[in-house]
């Protein structure tokens, strides 16, 4: 009996096992532009005519260190969600609408239970972003990962008209940014969540968040899905003129916010205009972290910052409460320095 | 002095300095379609008019564990031309034009050094492909992985015109297979290879590849760079009525041939018409590994299949040699079951 590919810890079985399961939510997130099934070499979509001088959007992120706490937990049809927040919600910052989506997959050992839990997550962020699920890989790496050790990656496309391209070099003093509330952590700073909160002060992920009979456990309280804002920058897009989006990722707030700053803008947040999820007081509290590490690794509250004229501030807080997300106004521009300075 | 992102094991800084040293590996690879710089929240590119009814053709894979043979190794330049190989040469599948990529690195501890030439080679791949490199992740994992170790995931999206998708329909009794070479494997079957050579035969990455004084070592052996064949086939895509492409990975000839051929039409294809490369038979030999295993999980030397008219065969070679690509007729298509017989 010589090596086989099971033996060294793939097993193509499992995988095509997993290709047949997944078949269903893949078909869920179908857009029309869609063409053929699942099983060819590449996702097909077609573009057609909706866009007169189209500009594709692209973008890829992961979801960090949070799939350690989804490995932790056991829980794994929620992380797809943010996987699918983190790329399409980088997309709208140009403004563009998200189109498709692929994911990757890497795992110790391609279980089928497992790897369509993940895609289900995937799925269901796709629905709520609006674009199709075109294709994906998964990757059995043995000797590499554990047995329930995993990596998601996702990559997502959108299409804008080039002329409506947000870059921020609309923004002008007199601006008001507006604040959409985020949860949890998204996928950000979850180094320094673990660190604090599993080694630093020995919690599990079954422990309480916080003191009181009502807190959820230290593991739900961290795999809290990512709110998808795409939906209701989508909806605003058509009613109010935009001047800049900021997804708050790696970086924080200011991190992010002055990436679509002009020369002569400066952004003015007051930190008092929100009240941040009581997990990151947690977390700041127990590792006695500085106020200044906190906003460079966490978003504190506020996912996705927005910057439109001051006259459109209260339509831009009703079209995206129509939408569903908590909005407010955090700060605004003024002329000064390219930059973010805390009030 | 409170927890850090940097106690954490992420540093924010190293990877700022990486990313300013990859910009002008990102430039090496512009096309006039992109628009903007790095830095922004997409990658943007401008599909411009050249399409009449574009259809986007998008792809991702990574390269398997073929990475952990680089960080033994501790050669990190070349393995990102295998992930773009991997990546373009699905999208040409369907005879799309590769137009952008996206890369994905994590890994246990961010070096710029070691980050930068994983770029490197990303950089080299799309410009032996042709596309533009428009977007990048770097994600720091640490606790999840050894402080060398990474994982490499890209994404290509090409485009074609709906009216010349190829999706092996055309597929007739009478076409000829030709096979492109691969001097070695590519990106697949990397579990099994290491498992025979490092486990099972205890070889190093530094020993010989096989017996004879000019032996090339393990390491180099299997660190030998994917060959993108996208150029090659994009040119004969303007000679030849090409009939179906198959892109040689996970699942071996037949594995994937399968896949391109309609109702009707049984592959037959003579394994005498080519010689494999020297490290399939050296793997094959150590591991006892049986033949119809071997197939299933290797390219063993032919990394792409492409049908063509039996009439268009010589000039196929001629248009393939003539873009430096070795191809050779490896069999034909007959009237019977789907599916690929061995001859």
């Amino acid at each position: 009996m010589g090596a086989t590919y099971e033996a060294a810890g793939v097993s193509i079985d499992a995988g095509e096992e997993a290709v047949r399961r997944i078949g269903d939510l893949v078909r869920s997130t179908t857009r029309p532009e869609v063409i053929g099934g699942i099983g060819g070499f590449g996702g097909l979509f077609a573009l057609g005519d909706r866009f007169s001088d189209p500009v594709l959007v692209s973008t890829t992120d992961g979801v960090g260190t949070k799939a350690m706490v989804a490995t932790a937990v056991g829980r794994y049809d929620t992380i797809g969600i943010d996987l699918v927040a983190m790329c399409v919600d980088d997309l709208i910052c140009q403004g563009a609408e998200p189109l498709f989506f692929l994911d990757y997959i890497s795992i110790g050992r391609l279980d089928p239970d497992h790897v369509t839990s993940l895609v289900a997550g995937v799925a269901e962020g796709c629905r709520q972003a609006g674009c199709a699920l075109v294709g994906g890989e998964m990757a059995e790496h043995p000797g590499a990962m554990e047995p329930g050790e995993f990596d998601l990656v996702g990559f997502a496309v959108g299409a804008v008209e080039r002329s409506r391209i947000i870059d921020g070099s609309a923004v002008t003093p007199g601006d008001v940014l507006i604040g959409l509330s985020s949860p949890g952590l998204r996928s950000n700073g979850y180094s320094l969540a673990r660190h604090v909160l599993f080694e630093l002060a020995g919690r599990s992920v079954d422990d309480p968040a916080w003191d009181g009979h009502d807190a959820p456990s230290v593991g739900d309280e961290l795999l809290v899905p990512s709110v998808i804002y795409a939906p209701a920058v989508r909806a605003l897009l058509d009613e109010v003129e935009v001047h800049a989006i900021a997804h708050v990722t790696g970086g924080g707030l200011a991190g992010n916010l002055v990436r679509v700053l002009p020369e002569g803008a400066r952004a003015v947040v007051d930190r008092s205009s929100w009240e941040p999820p009581r997990i990151f007081g947690e977390i700041q509290r127990l590792g006695e972290v500085s106020d200044d590490e906190m906003a460079k690794v966490f978003n504190l509250g506020i996912g996705l910052v927005i910057a439109v004229p001051a006259e459109a501030a209260g339509h831009t807080l009703d079209v995206v409460a129509a939408a569903g997300r908590r909005g407010q106004v955090i700060g605004d521009v003024v002329v000064g320095e390219r930059g973010v300075r805390w009030r």
